[in-house]
Parts: C-alpha cells; structure tokens; sequence
C-alpha cells in the first residue's frame, strides 16, 4: 500500500466527530494501590465499558457510517468470532445497514446470540472444511456486500484512534501509552493520536508472548506471522500486523513487549480485584506490562488502554487454579 | 433506645461534609440494556468502587472523625471479618487514630493481610472456644478503645446514607431505591436519605432468602433473628438488625422483599457480564431483586444501591456451575 493511503490523525478527528454521542465517552480510572504498586502515575482509559464490550465498536461504526447511500442499502459482511463482530452487528443496527457475521459453526452460543441480538444475520462455517476469508469473499461478492475487515482498513484504525485521544483530551500529556496489540489497529490508531496529541508520549504494543509477530515484526522490520498461537488473550491470536497497521506501527510506535498467559492472569485479576472492573485477557496486556514491570516506569505518567470486557466466565476457574499454581507477589 | 437519638438527615448532611475529598464520589451507571430488559430507567450506585471497595468506609470514617482527640488518641476496636473490618482500618489510617481489628483465625488471607495492610492491628480468636463480642469487649475495656459496631451506631447510619444522597443529587427523584440489607445500616442511612430529597420514593431493603430476618421483623414488627444463615451474601449474614437501624427502617422503609442465591448468582453475574463491573453477591442484591422481577419496576425510574465488590475469585468457578445447573433466562 502507497504511504499516501495510511490513515492520518485528521481521519481520527473525523472519526471522533462520527462518533459523537454514538460511542460512549469510556471513563479514565485511576486506583491509589496501582500507583503505590507501580511507583507511576496511572490512567486507565477503559473500553470494556464501551458498548458491546470492547473499543471495536469505534472502527466498526466508523468505518461503516463512511459507506456510500448505495452501498449501505446492501449491507457489510465480516468475518469474525470475536468483539469486532458484535460490533459490527451493533453499527449497523444503529445505522440501518444490513450486516451479515460469518462466525465458526463451534462459536461460543453466547457470542452468537449477542451477535444475532444485534441483528447481524450469522452465517456459520466448519473450521475443518472451509476457508473463512474465502467464505466471506464469495458471499460478498455474491450478495454485493462490503467486506469490512477486523483492523488493516484505514477506517476502522481511524476509529480506534479515537479511544487514545479522548484520553489525552481528558489527562494531557504522557510519558507513555501501553496499547494490547493483536491485528494493531487500536495500537495504530492510538500512536496516530499520540502523534498529534502528545509527540513526546512513548507508545508501546503488548503482545502475548506466544502470539508475539507483531514484536518480532518491529523488530525486523519485516512482517512476520504467527500460526492459532496457545494464548488466553484470544483478541491477539492473529496471524500477523496488517499492510495498514505495520506501516504505522514502523513508523510511530516507540516499542513492542510481551507478557506470558501466567502474568496476564495476574494482572487481569489485579485489575478485577483492586479496580472493580471486568477485564478479558486481551484487555490486561498494557495492564500486565505495567503491573509485572515488564516495562519500568517507575515516576513516570502513564496511560494504559484496557481495550474490552467481554469474558467467558466459565474459564474464570481455571484462570483462578492457575493463578494459585504459579503464585508470584505483583512486585512492589 | 429513645426516638430522640435516632440519627436523623441532619446527620447525613453533617456526614457528607466531613467525607468530602476523602470518600469517593462514586459513579452512577446506566445500562440500555439493564433498560430495556427490565422495562425501567436504572441508576446504578456503583460502591464497590468506594475505597477499601465497599460503602462501608463511608459510616466508618464519619463515625472516627466524631470522636473527641482524646479517645482518637486511644484508638478504636471493632469485631468484623467483613468489608466494615478493611474499612475501620483505612479511616483510622488516614485520620491517625489506632485500630484493633478482632478477626477469627480462620478468616481469609487476603482479608487478614488487606486490613494489616491498612494499619490495623489484628488480634485473631479462635471460632470454636472464643466469642467474639465477649472478646471485643474485654480488650476494648483493658485498652480504653472506644468499640465502633459495624452498623448499629447513629453516625455509621449517617455515613452511609451519604451513597443515596449522592445518587438522589445526581439523578433527581426516583420511584423506588433497592437497597441491600445485612444489619441494617446501608438500608436505614439510605432511607434517611429519601426521605428528605425524594419523599415519595418507595425505598426497598433486599436480603438473601436465607437471611430473612430484617423481613420478617419488618412484617411483624418485631425484631426477629437468624443464626448463621446458609447463603453466599456474606455481609448479610448478619444475626439481626439493630435496635437503631430496626427503628428507622420501621419508619422509613416501603418494603423488604428476598432473593434466592440462585438468583443472586444469576443477577450478578450479570452486573459482571453486561455492566463490567465486579460485585460482590451481597452488592447485588438490589440488583437481583430488580433483574428477577421480585419487584416489579416497569416504566419507573429505580435507583439501585452496589454496595460493594470484594469477592474471592476462588469461588466464582462453583458459583458459575451453580448458575449453569439452575438456568434461567433472566425475564425480559
């Protein structure tokens, strides 16, 4: 993709003004014990208190209040049997655009119901004997739907950006911005409003350590991927960076860290325990980098992006017995 | 007691004064979907953000800062395993005054090491040979501490009743505010509350089905106990209302009504599920009632007390199979 087509911070402040009124302004937390713990000044910008659960509902509705009259009529598809599919589902309930969610056929039931509650017609697939992109691409094509992907789409990182400005809108400057990274749409975006917003601000992506691509990807400066990584965080099990989001990233994100599934069930926890808040797994990575000093900001100002809430509670006990089974005190 | 020492809105007034800046002002939070699935606007009062994570902090430390300098010099004693334990300690902490802490042994570790954490000073009895009160008081007398119950005491109702005014300051006049009830504190306060900035809201204590004894002292109009109630609303455990608390709800409160744990399990999880917000099962009562219909609020404007949100993760994976063993669509 030529540099001329990426996103800018102008298409952020376009999509905050889409957005107005239709994305909840998300509250900033600040917590005394987390900043004792961590020696930091603190602020949590929490999209798990964004509707549907998740920031995904800024790109989604972003992204499709940007279609053409023509184009609304005949509605969107997606492929995806996470948030961005709800949210998609949701956009499109608001602005009258059919949607159509291609989802696996072993989706949790609770994903679908909440998708099809939106109104989103759900199409099902066999993981084990279809392809779901080529799926999606056919059934696109054949109905005349836009096909409106999960992050490399500059409306959709246009939207997610809008989380990180409203952040520092509401607590000026940062020394840093920790940002869960999965297809880096939210990272992009947020370190394209960092660029305008706070240009000495540090913006830094977290991984899961087994879903690490987007690391080694700004490593090498050469795109890199990863095969259904074995991670709880289930919003970063992409296969990699999207052409979109690796250029922005290359260009404005200052660092990429990873945390393993036992110190991000530490800190989703910590987050649960001590702020009161449902976090999913996705959501705790900044938390955890922060949390587990993975990254040392000890006197420093720092904003963290909790990125969604929607969580299986039927996996809490297991999360809590692995807790108990790998007990390390949260530094302090 | 004589009618004339019942603690009155003047109290609530006084109270909301001396815990300005050191008591949070806790969010109200509203859910379109809690909406449309009860067919009422809600407000929920969110004090499972309160410091020390309950609204107990708020009686505490107004019942603390009352005290005359000599007996803050001598330090404050108080019985309690429970959120009125963390809360003492803290407001003692801030305000520079000792607190002893009698905890039975086997309490839980987290809560034995939040409230040292606090500054508390913990002296542990042994369940089986020891009574607590008996305990409690015999140190209180040896040590000149001056004993702060946890909930039976005019400025421990008047803190509490600081929640529903700032819920009624914000929100304006409401049909009804679901309370929940363990010994009577919380309920009254909030009563007291209504009473004086929303005369006609119907204000309604909620308790665990268990611990039904405030209901049927309401009913009957005689104090009625309960021994050790099998229920996992553990702040509502509590054996009776007080003769202050019993006295003002007598007066103030519209109604009590009950809620099953199945049900508790199922309106709080919920609370987590679609509000992200952790709630302790005693927080959700009011909710509970609200959710399940055991009252019925369509088309009216209810404000809904969380009263706090310390849970033990360990135990939310036998809650979550208990709520998938008694499935139940929530109403809607």
């Amino acid at each position: 993709m030529a540099p001329e087509t990426l996103p800018t911070y102008a298409d952020v402040e376009d999509a905050a003004g889409r957005l107005h009124g239709r994305a909840h302004h998300t509250p900033v937390v600040t917590s005394s014990t987390v900043d004792r713990m961590t020696g930091a000044e603190v602020f949590f910008k929490c999209e798990n208190f964004q509707r549907a659960g998740a920031f995904k509902f800024r790109g989604a509705y972003n992204a499709l209040s940007r279609l053409s009259p023509e184009a609304r009529k005949r509605g969107v598809l997606t492929f995806s049997s996470g948030n961005h599919a709800q949210a998609i589902a949701l956009a499109g309930q608001l602005l009258g655009i059919p949607t159509t969610i291609v989802m696996p056929r072993d989706a949790p039931a609770v994903k679908l119901e909440a998708t099809r509650g939106y109104g989103g017609e759900v199409v099902l697939y066999d993981r084990a004997t279809s392809h779901r992109e080529e799926l999606g691409q056919r059934l696109a094509a054949e109905r005349g739907l836009t096909l409106i992907p999960p992050y490399d789409h500059p409306h959709i990182v246009a939207g997610q950006g809008t989380a990180a400005r409203e952040l520092f809108e509401e607590v000026g400057a940062l020394d840093c911005l920790l940002v869960p990274c999965g297809g880096g749409g939210l990272l992009s975006g947020s370190a394209l409003a960092a660029s305008a917003l706070a240009p000495s601000c540090k913006v830094v992506g977290v991984e899961p350590a087994a879903g690490d691509d987007g690391t080694r990807s700004f490593r090498t400066r050469t795109l890199q991927q990863v095969q259904n990584p074995d991670t709880i965080a289930d919003g970063a099990r992409t296969q990699s960076l999207g052409r979109i989001t690796f250029a922005l990233v290359l260009r404005l994100v200052h660092d990429m860290v990873t945390v393993t599934d036992d110190q991000l069930i530490r800190g989703m926890f910590l987050l649960w325990e001590r702020l009161k808040i449902v976090v999913e797994p996705t959501g705790a990575l900044g938390a955890t980098a922060l949390l587990e000093r993975i990254v040392d900001l000890r006197g420093k100002r720092v904003g963290v992006i909790v990125s969604g809430g929607n969580v299986d509670l039927g996996q809490v006990g297991d999360w809590v017995k692995r807790r108990e089974a790998t007990p390390r005190a949260i530094p302090s």
